[in-house]
């Protein structure tokens, strides 16, 4: 009765995660696989492991606008780029995801962050991108970010980031396939073959 | 009369350059493209862009490792890993290579330093591997580790890391198609659609 499942670790904030989110329900529907979207903080997991990808290296930041302009072509979808990087208020954008994590709003409310952050150059976590989300969501978002500012969903986002390190994961998107994992919207695929046939096979 | 060309930036020292060096051949007959290798320093890059990929970062080095591991299964080549890194000799091991750049005996060589540094576990740029590497390609390995030791040969390698460099290149391997820059080994199928199409195209 199991559907097959791969754990989606995303965080807010991750530039490249927005291929994934936009395109990972369609993924879904096509493959019938089930994509569990876990929350976490990838920030907190750079900072300890001194992996910060783009902070004072302008040259790889401007490959990596342009190298996401040409993906987000490849898979039809828009984009205003550069979107403002880095966040500000990147805690608070995944604590409300944390709070949805385990309701179908939770995946609504992360679209709609990252299509206003990458199609409206609204900054996630920030007015109006934050609100304006929740209600695309149907959420109260007074509720939500009250609650998102609780010590209970602080505990939970710091055992989501602890889980993510303890499995091996320190970028977003990560796939996690039976302990395996891929990292990066460009692994996609190779954790869905690894799924199916245990190894990664041409596309 | 010119064929359909991508320039092929290679440094011997980067991991995931063994799947293009190994591979870019058969991509070539299959293709019709051709490739021109261009070997430079992707260390004084790193170094002088404070992009240092793996030292000091386990985590990621290993996920590296594995994701090499898998991605040499796919391209049906043998991998004993890790392999030893990074290099004690990096720019020996990539000097020679500039004294091959405008021969054929130039992609031998690094071909076979790399067959020999991830299937059998001998360094490139030490011995035995850069002796037996220059004379699999049919080269007397005295007088062309010579050559690589000149003034000449720094000065070549020198303006070939500056060329790179100007061209907004970070990394290797790094494939350019009329300007434009793809980074990584899983960005060579993306090149090629760069060339064909101006855009990328699914796979």
């Amino acid at each position: 009765m199991d559907k097959p499942t791969i754990d989606f670790w995303i965080s807010i904030g991750s530039t490249y995660s927005y291929l994934s989110v936009m395109r990972i329900e369609q993924v879904a529907k096509a493959t019938g696989i089930d994509f569990r979207w876990r929350p976490f903080s990838v920030r907190a997991i750079m900072i300890e492991q001194n992996n910060v990808p783009f902070r004072g290296k302008p040259v790889k930041m401007n490959y990596m606008w342009r190298d996401i302009e040409r993906r987000a072509q490849l898979y039809n979808l828009p984009a205003r780029l550069p979107a403002p990087y880095p966040l500000s208020e990147f805690d608070l954008a995944n604590k409300v995801a944390i709070v949805g994590e385990d309701f179908d709003w939770g995946k609504a409310y992360i679209q709609a962050t990252y299509r206003r952050w990458f199609q409206n150059g609204e900054e996630a976590g920030l007015e109006p991108n934050l609100s304006e989300s929740l209600r695309e969501a149907g959420q109260r978002p007074e509720a939500i970010i009250e609650q998102a500012r609780s010590e209970a969903v602080e505990r939970r986002y710091q055992q989501a980031t602890q889980h993510a390190k303890s499995s091996g994961i320190f970028g977003s998107p990560t796939f996690v396939v039976n302990g395996e994992v891929f990292w990066g919207d460009d692994r996609l695929e190779d954790a869905i073959s690894w799924l199916r046939h245990g190894r990664i096979e041409p596309g």
